[in-house]
C-alpha cells in the first residue's frame, strides 16, 4: 500500500484540475488521476466563448492553457484508471487498474458525465458476473467464458490479459479501429441489449443473438459514480451534493458536470475550487479531532 | 421608464461578468451595472495563482483579460449605482442613482462582499431617517440637518446636491483625499458609533461627540443585499441561494462572494454561469406561462 494522501482527485477536466491547483497552493499532499489529454470533451470543442478571461479560444487552446497551468505549479497527472473508491470511515481506499491501490483522507470526484446509461440487467448483476475492471476480476473466470463490452481501444489490453485465464473471450467493440487482440479472442460486431442470469450472469442478449457467458465486463470511458463509489447518494444520474460540494459520504466531495446541470467548464472549475477548499477545512478538522482523541482528558 | 430587459445584472466582478457573457451568447437583452474598473478586490490582488487557465497573473492582468473579453463580445457596463431592487411579482424595478429606474424580468445580484457591518441603530432607523441614496431622498430634508457618512469620493457630489435642499450638512469622510465640497458643508473627522432617535433619527454618536441630525445617509461602496432587495432571504451576511443560484424571490438570482464562502474569482465566475443559464430557463418558462395564460382554453 502506497503513502496516504490528503486528497485524491479523480478526473482531469476543469473541476479536477482546479481542485489540484488549490490543493497544491494549500500545500496538501494529493494525487490527481486522469489522462494527459485532460478531457476529450474539451479538446473536441471547436470554439469556446464563455470562459471568463479567455475570450474566444478553441478547445485545443484551452487544453494548452490548462497544461501550462499544471506545469507552472509542477502538478503531475497520474494516468491510472480508478475503478472503485471505498469509504473506510475516516479514509478512502482507491482501486486502480492493475491491482494498484491508493489511500487518501479525502476524495474529490470530478469524472464528468461521459458514462453511458446502464444496460438492462447491469446493475442487478453487478458483482454477480458483471464488472468494470477485467484485469482486477479476471482470476474469478479461470476456465470460464467472458464477454467484454469495449468502448475504446484501451480495452484490448484488458481482453488480452483475461484471455490468458479464461477459456473463451468474446470481444464486442463499440468503436471502430484495428483491434490488437490475441488470436482466439472472438470479435463480435453486435450491440448489447440485456444481461440475464439467475443468481449469476449466464447470458448476454445482443442485436445479433444470445451469447452464453459467465461474466460480462463493461469497459466504459468512465464509470458511473454509483458504481465507482459504493454507497454514494445520487440524484438521478448526478451525484447529490450540497453547496459545499459535500456528498453523503464524509470526506468525499464531487465537482463539475457529475453534480448536475447546467454543464460547463467555468462552473466545473468553480465547483472544483469549492470542493478542494472544503476538503482542506475537512482535513484540518479531522486532524484536530485526531489530536483531541489522543489527548488525555 | 426605459425598456424592459430580460436580465439585469448588478455587479462587475467575475460573477456579474460571466453572467453577462452567457446572457450575450444566449441572445438575451440585458443590462450590466458596475464600474469600468470592474472590481477593486481584483485589481488590488498582487498575484493570482488559482484561476484555472490563467497561470500566475496579477490582478491588473486579470482585469485586462476580463475587459478584453467584454470588448470581444461588445458587452457594455452601465455605470449607475443601483440602490434598490423591488420585486413586482413577475418583474423587477431597479432604482439607480439620479432617480433613474430600470425594469427587468429577472435579476442577478453579484455585488460581492465589500459592504460594511451596519452601524448600531442603522437597521432600526432605516427609512426613518437612515438612507443609502442621498440624491434620492434629499427632498425629504428640506430645511433640515443631514449627516453624510462617506466611504468614497463619489459621495461628495451627493453631499453637494443635498446641501442645495437641506439647511445644514455634516460630512464625515471615512477616506483620505481632497474633498470637493460646497462651502458651508461642515467636514467632521470622526467615526460613527451609533444612530439614535425615537420614532425618527435625532442624533448620531461619533468618536468626537454627538451630532444632532434629522437624517443620516450612509454612502458605502456597496449596499448590503438585504437593504438592496427588500424581502430577500439571507443566511447571515450572505444571500441564501440554492444550487441553481435561485434566491427566495422568483426570478432573482445571486452569484459570487455574496452567496457565501469560500470566496474566490473562479467560484464567482462559475456561479455567474449557473445563475445566468437558469435565468434564461426562467425567462423561457415565464414566456410559456404568459402565452398559456393568453390562450383561450
Amino acid at each position: 500500500m502506497s503513502k496516504k494522501y490528503d486528497i485524491a482527485i479523480i478526473g482531469s477536466g476543469p473541476a479536477g484540475l482546479q481542485a489540484a491547483l488549490n490543493a497544491k497552493i494549500r500545500k496538501k499532499s494529493f494525487i490527481l488521476f486522469g489522462t494527459k489529454e485532460l478531457s476529450k470533451m474539451i479538446t473536441k470543442a471547436p470554439h469556446i466563448q464563455n470562459y471568463l478571461g479567455l475570450p474566444s479560444i478553441t478547445g485545443e487552446e484551452l487544453k494548452d492553457k490548462y497544461t501550462e497551468h499544471l506545469e507552472n505549479l509542477n502538478i503531475i497527472i497520474t494516468e491510472d484508471k480508478i475503478n472503485n473508491v471505498f469509504s473506510m470511515g475516516d479514509y478512502f481506499v482507491l482501486m486502480g487498474q492493475d491491482n494498484t491501490s491508493y489511500e487518501a483522507s479525502s476524495v474529490i470526484i470530478a469524472t464528468g458525465i461521459a458514462f453511458g446509461k446502464p444496460y438492462k440487467g447491469e446493475e442487478e448483476f453487478l458483482g454477480k458476473g458483471v464488472g468494470y475492471c477485467a484485469t482486477c476480476d479476471a482470476p474469478l473466470y479461470k476456465d470460464k467464458t467472458v464477454t467484454i463490452i469495449a468502448q475504446n481501444s484501451e480495452s484490448e489490453e484488458e481482453a488480452n490479459y483475461v484471455y490468458e485465464i479464461a477459456s473463451k473471450v468474446y470481444f464486442l467493440p463499440l468503436y471502430k479501429g484495428n483491434y490488437h487482440l490475441k488470436e482466439g479472442i472472438e470479435v463480435l460486431h453486435a450491440r448489447p441489449i440485456e444481461i440475464e442470469g439467475d443468481t449469476k450472469v449466464n447470458k448476454l442478449i445482443t442485436t445479433e443473438g444470445v451469447i452464453e457467458t459467465d461474466g460480462v465486463f463493461i469497459l466504459r470511458e468512465s464509470i458511473s459514480p454509483k458504481q465507482l463509489v459504493p454507497g454514494l447518494a445520487m440524484d438521478g444520474k448526478h451525484i447529490k451534493v450540497n453547496q459545499d460540494m459535500e456528498t453523503n459520504l464524509k470526506g468525499c466531495y464531487a465537482a463539475g458536470d457529475i453534480t448536475g446541470k447546467p454543464y460547463g467548464y467555468i462552473r466545473a472549475a468553480g465547483q472544483g475550487y469549492i470542493a478542494s477548499l472544503n476538503a482542506v477545512v475537512y482535513l484540518k478538522d479531522a486532524d484536530a479531532f485526531e489530536v483531541s482523541q489522543n489527548t488525555p482528558q
